[in-house]
C-alpha cells in the first residue's frame, strides 16, 4: 500500500506544476472567453519548446505517452488553469478523438487526421448527441447514414458538438445498422467540416454565453452529407461500443481536471477570507460558517482524489472491468463537489463571486454541464445501483 | 383567520396574471438580454393603457396605490416573467427610491425626480454598495461628502449600483458626519449623473454577462462630484435610517418577485418532465427522483409564499418592528429555496437546462446574487439568531 | 386574509398553555417511559376539572367540540410535552378510533364502546400494518375475516398496534371481499382485546424501547378470532375509505402535535446554547454555526406552521379534496424538519444531548417513525407529484 | 502507488473476516444489549484458540502486534459487528488504555494493569470528560489532585467514563499543577475502583438505554479518592500530551470501526430492498431513489475508507504531523457518512427499521454520539480550517 504519487512522474508534475503557474495562469484572463487556437499558439509553442506538449498522446505520435494515473496527476495541474489542457494538447473533444483514431483508424485516417491533429495543427469535434433523444439512453438515436455506392449519405441533427466551431473534422455517430440489436447499430465516421451538407447552425448560448472557437458547443445539421465509406472509424456496428471506450477513459481525465479547477477554487477562497476585512480587526477568516465550509471541502476534495486515483489504479492495474463501479462513483460524485463547492466560494465572496473578476464565475457557468453530461448524476447512480444489488438478487 | 387573498384584490390579480402571460411572456425572448427602456416602451404604453401601471406607485402619482400584501401579490405575478417588473413600472432600483423621495423630498425634489420617475420617464439608481467594504456592516463606509460652502463635494467608490448606465439621477449614500456614532454618520445625497465627476466605469460583467442599460450593475468613481446640499434626501445623519426602511418592504417586495421565479420554473419544469422522452412509452415524469424533487419543491413554494405574506401582513396589520424576524428569516429562506429549485430544474432538463433555450440560464446566472445582495445569508442568519437568542440572556 | 388565531379560541389556547407549563411538563419525567393510564389519572382528573378535557371530543361526548384549525392550535400546545396529549384525552389512537366511531357506530356499538372512550374509561387500538406488506400499498393485505354463520372468523398477522398493550378493544383491518375491487376489499371490525384468539406477542422494542401500556405499539396474531358481524364498524368493503377519512384529519393532528415538539425542541437548544460556557467568557450562543441552526430551524418551524394551518384551514372552509396535495405536502415536510431539528439539538448539546438527561434523546428515538408511519416520505412525495404532473399531461 | 493492502496481511484478514460471519455475528443478537465479560468469555476463548487476540495488542504482552493501517484493516472487519472489538480485545477503552500504560506505565503498572489488561484478565475505564466544562476546550478542568504527603487526594465529577461498570481501575485526569500554563496543568492517575470515595453514580441512559457492565458510560464521583503518587501515568502536567496521543491513533481505530459498521448497514439495506415487494412483481430495488442511496452511500463509504487508510499509511510513513489534518478531516467526514447511511437504511427499511428487529436501530441510538465525542464536528472543523487558513495569512 503506497498513497504516493509514482516516483518516476515527480519531477514531471514539478516542471507541469511551475510551468501553470509561471506561465498558463497569468495569461488566462485576456484568454478566458472566446480563445482560439491563433491566440494560445505562443504558449502552445513555449510548452512543446519545454517538453511538456501532450502528456496523454503516445510517444510515437510525439507526446509523453504517460498511463492513466501519470496523466491524471498532470491533468488535475492543468485543470488549475481553465486553458490548461489547451496548452498542453490535451483538451476535450481531441483528446478522446486522437485516442479512438489512434486503436481505430486506417493508414490513410491516421496520416490525414491524427498525425495533424497529434501535433495542434488542427482541431476536430465529435458528433453524438442529439436534442430530441436522451443521451442516457444511446438506443434512440435519429442520425443515420445509408449507403449510396461506395458512399455514406447522413442526415441527422445534432447538439453539443462541442469545438465544432473552427474543427477541421468531426466524428458523427449515426446508425447504419437500423435491424441489428440495439447496441450495434450505429457507427462512427469522419466528416471533414467543410463538406456540403455540413451545418453549424450556432454555438449554443452556454447560460449566455455562446463561446466561440474551441470554447463552444456547435448545434449542427447534417443534410444529406456524402462522404466515402473509407471514412468510417473502426468497423460497422461499433459505434457504441467505441464510443464507451472513448468514454471510460474520458471520466478519469474530466474527474481529475475538476479535481484541478477544486483546487484552484480553494486556493481562491481561503486566499480571499484572509484578507476581506468584517470590521477594523477580523477577517472572514474568524467566521465559523467560513471554516466549516473549507474543512469540509477539503475533506471531499481529498476524498475525490484518492477515489479518482484509484479507480485510475485500477484500471491499470486490473483491467477496466475491475473498475466499472468506481469509475461510475466517481463521475457524479466528483461533479457533485465541484459544483458545492464553486457555490461556496461564492457565497464567501459576496458581490465579488458573482462578478467575472475573479475565475470562479467560469466556473459557475461553464462547468454546471459536468453533473449532466456524459450522463446525468441520476442515470450514474441508477447504473451502479443496478450493478450492487445485482449481486444481492437471490 | 383567512388564507385567501383580499376579495378587494382579485380581479386586479386575474388581471394582471392574463396581461403577464399574453403580452409579457412572449415578448421576454428578444427584450431578455440587454434590453433598454425604448425597447419596452410599448409593452408600458400598453400596461398604462390598460390601468395596471405602478401598482406599488402612489395614487397621487399616477400608480395604483397598492398596500404591501396586495402589491406582494401583484409582484409575484409580474415575477413570473424577468421583464414583468419592468413593465409594470415596478422595478427596483427606482421603486425603492420611488418611496425614500415620496417620504423625504423635498417639493423641489419631487418635482425634479419623483414626478418623472413615477411616469417612467426618467430612470434612476442607488449607490451605497462599496467593493473595499463589507455591506453587512454598514459602518465600514468610505465614500465621503464634505462640505463647502452651499454645496457637497463627494469623493468615492461604489459599485453594484444597478442600472446606472443610463440613469438620470443616483441617490448615493456617503458620510457626512463622520465624528458621528456610526449608525448617524451617512447621509442621502441626489447626484445627477451629467455631473462632472461622475463617472461610470463599468457595467460590471455577472457571470459573464455585462448587460446594459437597466439590466447592468455599474461600478462608479465619484471624483470631487459637487451638488448643492439642497440635494440632500432628508435629514443630515439619517442616511443609515433611509436604507433600512427602502430595505425592509424591498425585501418583501424581492422575496414576493422570487416566489414568481419559483412558480414559473416549477411550471417549466413540470411541462418538461412530461414531455420528455426517457424510452418508447414513458417520460421523465415516471422517475422517483423527478417526482421527489417536485414533490419538495411545492412544499418550499408554498412555504415561501405563506412566510412571505404572513410577513407582509404583520407589517401592515401589527407596524414592522413585530415582524422584524419575519422580514430576516424570508430573505434567506426565500433564495435558498429558489436557488435550489433552478438549479435542481436545470438538471432535470439535461443538456438543455444550461442552454439559454429556456428562462432557467437566465435564471441561474441572474439571480444567484439572490443569497448576497441586501445582506448574504449567513449574515441574516446572524442577525436573526442573536434577536431570539437575546430572549434567552439571564 | 388574516394570519392569526381566531379570537374566539385565545383564551382556551392561553389556558391550555398555562396547563401544560404548570402540570404536564413538571410531570413528565417520571411519566416519560413507559406510563399508563393509572399513572396519569390525576393529571387528567384536573385537566377534566378545569373544563379542558377533550378538545377535539364532541360536546354531545363531553369534549370541546373544537373545529380542525382550533385543534390544531391546541394540539401544537399539548405537542410541547410528550404526555400533552395522553393527559387531554387527545392521543392517537384513541382520537382517531373516537372519530370513525362516532361517524359510522351503530347505537349498539357507541353504547358500549365510544361513550367510555370519550370519557377516557377504556382504551383502544387500531390494527391496519401488516409486516409481510408495505403500508404503502393497501391493496397488499393477508388478514383476512371470513363469515361463518352470524359471525366473522378473522386470521391474520398485525404489527405497530399502538397502545394495544392494555386496550380494550381493536379495530380491525381485515379482507372481507378478496373479489371486489382493490379499494373494495376490507372491511373495519371491532374485536375486544378479550376475544379468544387475540394473541398480543409482543410490545416491539423500538429503537431497543419496548414500552408498555400506552406508549407501545403491539404485534399481534388474529387466529381464528370469531366476533359476530354486529361488530363491523361501517359498511362492508368500506375499510380503506374509513382508513382515508381516519388518516386525513389525522395528519393535521400528527402535524401540530410535531410543530408542539418542535417548540419545545427549539426552546431547549436555545436556552442551552445561552448558558453552556465554551469559555470563561463566552457561551454556545456567539458560535455562527449554532446561530446559522437556530435562524434555519426558526425558519423552518414557521414555515411548517403556516402550511399545517393553510392545509387545515382549507379542510373546513373549502373542502378535503381542495387540500389534498397540502395534506400530502405536510406530512413528509414537517416530519422532516422536526427530526433534522431534533438532530440539530442534540449535536449542540454535546454529549448531554445523547442522554436522557434531557427530552431530545426521547424525541430523536421516539418520533424517528414519523417519516415513516402513515406513509414514508418517498411514497408522499410520489403520490403528491403524480397529482401535481396530471395537470401537465396532454 | 499501490490501492491493495498489505500482501503480509491477507491471509489474516480473510480468517478475520470469515471468524467475525462464522461465530461473531450469529452471537451478537443475545448479547446486543447489556453483555458483559462472562457472557463473551468463550468467544473470546475461541478467538484465542485461533491466534486472531489482541490485533492491535504488543506482541510481547500477546498479541498481534499490527501497525497502524494493518489493524485498520482488521478493525474494518471486526466493526461489522457491535461486539467484535470486545471478542477480539481490541475494545475501546481498553485498547486506548492498554497503550499508554505500554508507554508510559512503571514496571510495578505494567505488571499490576498492564499485562492482566492485555490478557482480558480485566477492564478498565478511562475518566476525563466532565459534565460541567465543554470536552472541546481541555484547559476547562475542574477534577483536582492535591498532594498529601506520598499520596494524591483526587475530588471531582466525571462523566462519560465507558465501561466504568465492572471495571478494576480508571485512568483520571485531573488537575494536578493548578498554576502551570494550561496545556501542562494536568495528570494521568490511575485509580483502582475499589478505592474509596470512587462512586459510580450511575450508568448514564444512552436514548433511554444505560446499558451494563462494558457496554455503559458511567457517571462518578470522586470524594477525596486516595491514592499513592506512584500511581500517577507519566510525568507530572503531562496529562494533555498522553491524552492527545491517545486520540490519535485512536481516531483512526474509530474510523475503521465505523467503516465496518457501514458496510453493515450497507449489507443490509441492499438484501432488504431486494426482498421487500412493493407490489406483486417489483421490490423496493426498482425504486429510483432507493438506487440513488445506494449509490451516493457506496462512494461515501470507498470515500471514507481511501480518507482513513491514508491518514494511517501517513502517519505510519511520513509521522503523525505530516497527518495532522487528514486525521481531523476523517473525524468529521466518517463520522456524517455512518449517520446519513443508518437513517437512510432506517428510511428504507420503512417500519421495521426503527424495530430491534434489524441492527439498524441499535446503531442509530448507540452511534450517534460518534458526531460528538472526542469533539464534535463543528470543533474538528474549526481546528482544520484554522490550520489550513494559517498558510494563507500574510
Amino acid at each position: 500500500m503506497n498513497f504516493d504519487p509514482p516516483e518516476s512522474v515527480k519531477p514531471l508534475l514539478d516542471k507541469v506544476e511551475r510551468f501553470v503557474a509561471d506561465h498558463v495562469v497569468p495569461a488566462e484572463g485576456a484568454l478566458l472567453h472566446g480563445f482560439d487556437e491563433k491566440a494560445l499558439a505562443p504558449l502552445r509553442a513555449k510548452c512543446k519548446a519545454e517538453g511538456l506538449w501532450g502528456p496523454q498522446i503516445p510517444k510515437e505520435l510525439g507526446g509523453l505517452g504517460l498511463g492513466l494515473v501519470e496523466h491524471g496527476l498532470v491533468s488535475e495541474r492543468l485543470g488549475r488553469s481553465p486553458i490548461g489542457h489547451f496548452v498542453f494538447g490535451a483538451q476535450a473533444p481531441d483528446a478522446g478523438n486522437l485516442e479512438i483514431l489512434h486503436k481505430y483508424g486506417s493508414a490513410e485516417q491516421k496520416a490525414r487526421w491524427l498525425e495533424p491533429l497529434a501535433k495542434g495543427e488542427l482541431r476536430s469535434c465529435f458528433s453524438m448527441t442529439e436534442p430530441e433523444n436522451p443521451g442516457s439512453n444511446p438506443t434512440l438515436m435519429s442520425c443515420a447514414a445509408r449507403k449510396d455506392g461506395s458512399d455514406y449519405v447522413i442526415d441527422g441533427h445534432k447538439w453539443f458538438t462541442s469545438s465544432a466551431d473552427g474543427a477541421a473534422f468531426a466524428i458523427v455517430m449515426a446508425v447504419t445498422n437500423p435491424d441489428a440489436p440495439p447496441h450495434g447499430r450505429a457507427s462512427m465516421i469522419i466528416v471533414p467540416t467543410d463538406t456540403k451538407g455540413f451545418e453549424l447552425a450556432r454555438n449554443i448560448p452556454i447560460m449566455g454565453d455562446a463561446g466561440k472557437g474551441w470554447a463552444s458547443h456547435g448545434e449542427i445539421w447534417y443534410r444529406g452529407v456524402r462522404v466515402p465509406q473509407s471514412y468510417r472509424l473502426g468497423p460497422e456496428g461499433a459505434g457504441f461500443l467505441i464510443a464507451q471506450e472513448r468514454l471510460g477513459p474520458g471520466r478519469i481525465h474530466h474527474c481529475m481536471r475538476w479535481i484541478g479547477i477544486c483546487e484552484r477554487v480553494f486556493d481562491t477562497m481561503c486566499r480571499h477570507v484572509t484578507r476581506r476585512k468584517i470590521d477594523d480587526e477580523k477577517t472572514l477568516a474568524t467566521r465559523q460558517i467560513a471554516q466549516a465550509w473549507i474543512a469540509e471541502e477539503r475533506a471531499e476534495i481529498d476524498a475525490s482524489r484518492l477515489m479518482v486515483l484509484n479507480a485510475a489504479w485500477t484500471i491499470e492495474n486490473k483491467g477496466f472491468s475491475a473498475a466499472r463501479e468506481s469509475v461510475s462513483l466517481i463521475k457524479f460524485y466528483v461533479a457533485g463537489v465541484m459544483m458545492r463547492l464553486i457555490d461556496r466560494a461564492i457565497q464567501l465572496h459576496g458581490a465579488l463571486g458573482i462578478t467575472s473578476d475573479t475565475v470562479l464565475a467560469h466556473y459557475y457557468v461553464h462547468e454546471r454541464g459536468a453533473r449532466i453530461y456524459d450522463g446525468p448524476d441520476e442515470v450514474h447512480k441508477m447504473v451502479v445501483a443496478k450493478r450492487i444489488l445485482q449481486r444481492y438478487q437471490q
